[in-house]
């Protein structure tokens, strides 16, 4: 029998999305399991997930059929196969998992090939989404943490040791900044990711006694901050112009790093993109080289998260 | 006749040097002209360039066998062959003068090709100095400016519009810096040039009485800054721990982006190594994520600082 498909996983801090995809980009089966019940135990994650994927291939009748399993995952190094030292995994912090061994083994010897979740997400953009066409752009998405994935003359940049682009961990706030989940203070993330968003209203609800939607609510999320911000809450505004602020001061420093074409933006927050493209742009072209301005593109993702991100981490399979 | 030479030309705001170059990378002609001569007319520049750039092929006795010229300049433009807004050359101010092909007219016809002075000393300083051997490094050059080229997978970054690579224009200081001739605020060439070295000196001494070798010279320079810091004078020294301290947080936001094996630097500045190595290196490690933590090397060029230029500048005419 041809081995004529693909599994993509994408492995996110909370839930793990699989799904087998043909040829041509098509998701035949998809599931979703849980990343974040296995605590320390890597082990456990990969038999449950090895378990599942079986499933899943034997579902869409395509056993046997597997060419090979792609796996975004956050800190996923493609030369090494690991997932490194990853803050918002349980069973990888702190260390370095053989993730890539562990699970093609697990899957009786299907071979697999792992890349960073961002890293996915954009080769799913450029061979699916906003970024077709594209030979420069950079991914950056804006979810739990901030990840990024790099493209440069069409292809993805993993640097000497396979963890390039990680421009959620540059420094925004040099000092005194906030502390982030990877142990250094100030970094994009801990001010521009949804959890960044969340902690800027708590600490600005402190700062003043201004009414507003967020006052009162437990345990604030970005999507209040975002529904209040509907509502035309000016406390929520403020903070939407604050974090697309950021954001596009930091893109101006990207920008003179690689020219790109555009910068996509894709995850959870990006859905807020009604108050974030004016704060960033204004930021970005405000921090940019003369020749620059106004020449980048902010664009958003065009697929749908959770297919994004299986067709990029699928798209790697192909190669193996 | 067999086209078996090139010409190499590294143009910078003061002086442009310029040599014929052999196969294997032997100059077997230099010389240099003056850069800052010629008022806004960019015609007279060039004329002047041919003129001297057909008497050097002369002299090294290659009439007729020069396969093509390579110029380094300062916001020189690879895909388009132009000098686009140099702050540094008065005859490309605030306007992009169509460089390659004048001077390519200029002397019958000869191809030209052009690139950023930085990118043309990594591409030296890959094929003939410190960076041999390496695929993905980040070139930065302290000099009156401070500019960069940045290698991954053995290629020249040139982005979507042939510009990338300013890292001397990401922001190091956000709010209230320093003017820069690039007529941002707060870029790291404003702190870390030449130039900015010697501001700081000039503030510094402002700002407190405390002796000074540096106290009372004239038009102080980083090089007098240097010679202080040899003596072991403590402002001279806490300068460069501050322009060190600069240069490695900034460096550590590089790393973030392109996982380089090393940063190499190359220029005036760089001389004065035995006082930036340390402070670059511990700031940079502070400001890294963990797994970057002492894995970056910082180098320094290995060549001649004319020799780099000229031989970065004619690799690039062997791909005509």
């Amino acid at each position: 029998m041809a081995l004529d498909c693909v599994v993509g996983i994408d492995i996110g801090g909370q839930t793990s999305k699989l799904g087998v995809v043909d040829a041509r980009g098509a998701v035949l089966a998809q599931t979703v399991i849980r990343s974040d019940t296995y605590g320390a135990d890597a082990q456990a994650y990969v038999d449950a997930l090895a378990e599942v994927t079986l499933k899943l291939i034997k579902e869409a009748g395509k056993e046997g059929q597997i060419r090979g399993i792609g796996v975004g995952a956050p800190n996923g190094n493609y030369y090494e196969g690991t997932i490194a030292y990853a803050p918002n995994l349980a069973w990888a912090v702190g260390t370095s998992i053989p993730f890539a061994k562990m699970l093609s083994k697990a899957v009786g010897g299907i071979p697999v090939s792992l890349t960073n979740d961002a890293n996915a997400a954009a080769v799913g953009e450029m061979t699916y989404g906003a970024a077709r066409g594209m030979k420069n752009f950079i991914m950056i998405t804006l979810g739990t943490g901030v990840g990024s994935g790099i493209v440069i003359d069409g292809k993805i940049v993993y640097g000497h040791d396979g963890f390039a682009g990680e421009l959620g961990h540059t420094t925004a706030v040099r000092f005194n900044g906030r502390h982030c989940n990877c142990g250094k203070t100030g970094c994009l993330e801990a001010y521009c990711s949804a959890i960044g968003v969340a902690k800027t209203a708590r600490e600005w609800l402190m700062m003043s006694d201004k009414p507003s939607l967020l006052r009162g609510v437990d345990n604030i999320t970005s999507k209040d901050v975002y529904e209040a911000a509907k509502e035309g809450d000016e406390l929520a505004l403020k903070i939407f112009d604050f974090t697309g602020t950021m954001l596009g001061m930091q893109f101006a420093d990207f920008i003179a790093f690689s020219a790109p074409e555009a910068i996509v933006l894709f995850g959870g927050l990006a859905r807020s993109r009604e108050f974030l493209t004016e704060p960033i742009e204004r930021a970005m072209n405000a921090y940019c080289l003369p020749f620059w301005k106004n020449k980048v593109k902010i664009v958003y993702s065009s697929l749908k998260e959770s297919d994004a991100a299986i067709l990029g981490a699928s798209a790697l399979a192909w190669e193996l």
